[in-house]
């Protein structure tokens, strides 16, 4: 598999005249040519003379954008037969910014159904008998595929972190909050998540300093391209293996130590991070209040709509019409008591490790994987990236988790390309 | 029955010298020990030893503290026979406010249990076969009796407006957030607010001035006295009559004509504002908050007291149980969105003006009265007052409230002081 240029290399090579926007934007329509007959990454393709981007420092770059985000003019069907045809009249204010700094909307990256579990066509581009994941599916194969250097996706409980590791790039859920979501189609309020994938973490901060609400576009690139980042010797890392370690993989087990030893060696404090044992018990507080948002926002759909939506909404939605309006309450409350508490446990700390997913893509394309691992570090609203840093033996990707505090984004893209910097080396 | 001075002529009579702090203090203890073996407004007086302030503007003034507001050193029940004999380590941060201002905390006054419905000993100073109303029971009752210029109370439906309508006295409930309740016993988290009860609008103002969170307690007395308030002719008044009022009584409703009579002939602008439908169905969303929060916070409570806990306090805490999550977010949602929708409706207005109650305070002690004038005004944390206007037939007194638009106490207070210099003149 190619990998052609991540999105600062293609905006470094078109600021010094290396590379035209035509020729670029002709090799990712070429690229995509190529691969979607099998790969399925895109529900819609925009035509190649709607290709026009404007100025700014994404100015020529294509971009994916999960379909559960609207586009004005651009079919957006959440992933949803319900919504099959549907074209919104505005842009969510994410994709309006990407246009404003000169972006190129590429087309709409096939999600899961509402970004739940009912998973779209999409393969895994490693291997077109394996999953991407999800719910980010498209979004993930089409960066990982090489079509585009970037795109968007959203995360409630895995679904940017999970499938950029399964497809083998670098998936980025900022804080929550970070970046808009009005004009994404919600799964549960007081979870969602917009992010990104991209090629490589330095791409991910390049990317983060321009999408992020209040940040400085005009500063991104020089922020990136100027930074001296710490040395690995002065990293302090925390190592979270949680209950569910167990799940984890050989493969993936022996990935993370091999990574833990190196970072280790070049001088870095790799140590255990206990967190109380209430941080488990808010996994199930985490389903709970996804199920009983989702339900407030999906009941009346999939009671309209029974043969356009999923036995899996319909689950979730029954699901969360079984809670109790106390129980949802108290999970709300112990996802803000363990939000408030974390920087006690964080404290001194430049970044926590832990596994993005249990190992490889599974086999199949009916599950999109087990999203126990982000799930935790989703609901308390931190921010999240992964980053490959191994393959399996079936040739598939394998990755590494990095956690930052919450609202401490610029730091832990710092931290995760110092680790990035020590694990290609 | 004798009212002695309110807040600010205490303020200003301590001053100016025509009255000292210790000659005060006697004579609200004194009135206190007259009318305290039959009103019951305290469930707890502090010795005469210990009634010491400090310096500042509201020193030497004694002031009654609801018994769900947490006080260092002094019982503090909540109303409830599970905390009989409870005493906390720490005051509520609004109790430290008022020792930092040099006031005195006279006593704990009566609420009804944990602010709900099972009422205290309290009885109407006006009339003790009445009801003082509830759930700040006490805190109306003191002040009106003269014991104490000023109280503390709560409001989550109608707990500070509803008893100060019912005892002649005026209320004050600020925007929800404007006074920090840490430390206040919670009843449920997206209703509770804390505010107090005084002799005038203008002690209202100065109180607020003092004590509102971020507020100048320095620049507060010089506000009020040197205020220049508007003309009653610029006022612009919105009239809301609920679709519940068929409940006012004749002579509740006689005394809010006659009120708007005079402020049309003070040259006011008083016509009727229409609110949408949407309004009047979040009442029922009110009270599904309500239940559902009350039952997180209570359900364990009940369960493990069943003899120590009302009737009322079980059948709220099943009622919340019995409530489905989305029902609940729903709830939560259309309160935001009516909020938010609010301004729209309040645009140019200088205040509402409603009944702060069907009438006069019912007779018996064992129910409260009916809240539900002051429920929407709650549930939308726009702040509200209500001052004395008439007398029934039975000399009981009958209230007129007033509301403003989120954040705008001051203007709102200003408001009113206009509104109150017509009524009385």
């Amino acid at each position: 598999m190619s990998y052609p240029l991540g999105l600062l290399a293609v905006h470094r090579a078109f600021r010094e005249g290396t590379l035209s926007p035509a020729d670029y934007l002709a090799t990712c329509i070429q690229r995509a040519d190529e691969v979607e007959p099998w790969l399925k990454a895109f529900c819609h393709r925009l035509p190649a003379d709607r290709l026009a981007g404007g100025e700014g420092p994404l100015a020529g770059i294509p971009i994916g954008v999960k379909d559960i985000i609207a586009t004005a003019g651009i079919p957006t069907t959440n992933g949803s037969r319900v919504y099959a045809g549907h074209v919104p009249d505005h842009d969510a204010p994410i994709v309006t910014r990407i246009k404003q700094l000169g972006g190129i909307v590429f087309g709409k990256t096939v999600s899961t159904e509402f970004a739940w579990r009912s998973p779209g066509p999409t393969v895994n581009p490693h291997n077109p008998q394996h999953t991407p994941g999800g719910s980010s599916s498209g979004s993930a194969a089409a960066v990982a595929a090489g079509i585009v250097p970037m795109a968007l996706g959203t995360q409630t409980v895995g679904s940017i972190v999970r499938p950029a590791a399964y497809c083998g790039v670098v998936g980025f859920k900022p804080s929550f909050g970070a970046i808009v979501r009005d004009g994404v189609h919600p799964l549960a309020q007081s979870l969602d998540h917009v992010g990104f994938l991209t090629r490589s973490v330095e791409d991910a901060a390049f990317a983060f300093g321009l999408l992020a609400d209040g940040a400085d576009a005009a500063a991104a690139a020089q922020a990136v391209e100027g930074d001296v980042l710490p040395a690995a010797s002065s990293l302090r890392l925390g190592v979270v293996r949680p209950p569910i370690w167990d799940r984890v993989s050989a493969e993936q087990n022996q990935a993370f130590e091999t990574a833990l030893e190196k970072l280790r060696r070049a001088g870095a404090s790799v140590e255990p991070l206990a967190l109380p044992d209430r941080y488990w018990q808010g996994f199930e507080a985490a389903e709970i209040i996804l199920a009983a948002e989702a339900a407030a926002i999906f009941d009346a759909l999939v009671t309209q709509y029974p043969e356009l939506t999923s036995p899996q909404l319909k689950e979730l939605v029954a699901a969360g019409n079984a809670i109790s309006a106390p129980r949802y309450i108290w999970s709300r409350q112990l996802q803000e008591s363990l939000q408030q508490e974390l920087p006690r446990h964080l404290s001194g700390l430049d970044g926590i490790l832990t596994a993005p997913a249990p190992g490889e893509a599974p086999e199949g394309l009916t599950y999109t994987g087990d999203a126990s691992f982000c799930a935790l570090w989703t609901m308390l609203g931190v921010p999240a990236l992964t980053m490959p840093i191994a393959r399996s033996a079936r040739g598939l990707p394998l990755g590494l988790q990095v956690i930052g505090g919450f609202g401490e984004d610029a730091r832990l893209l710092r931290t995760a390309r110092v680790v990035e910097a020590q694990l290609t080396n």
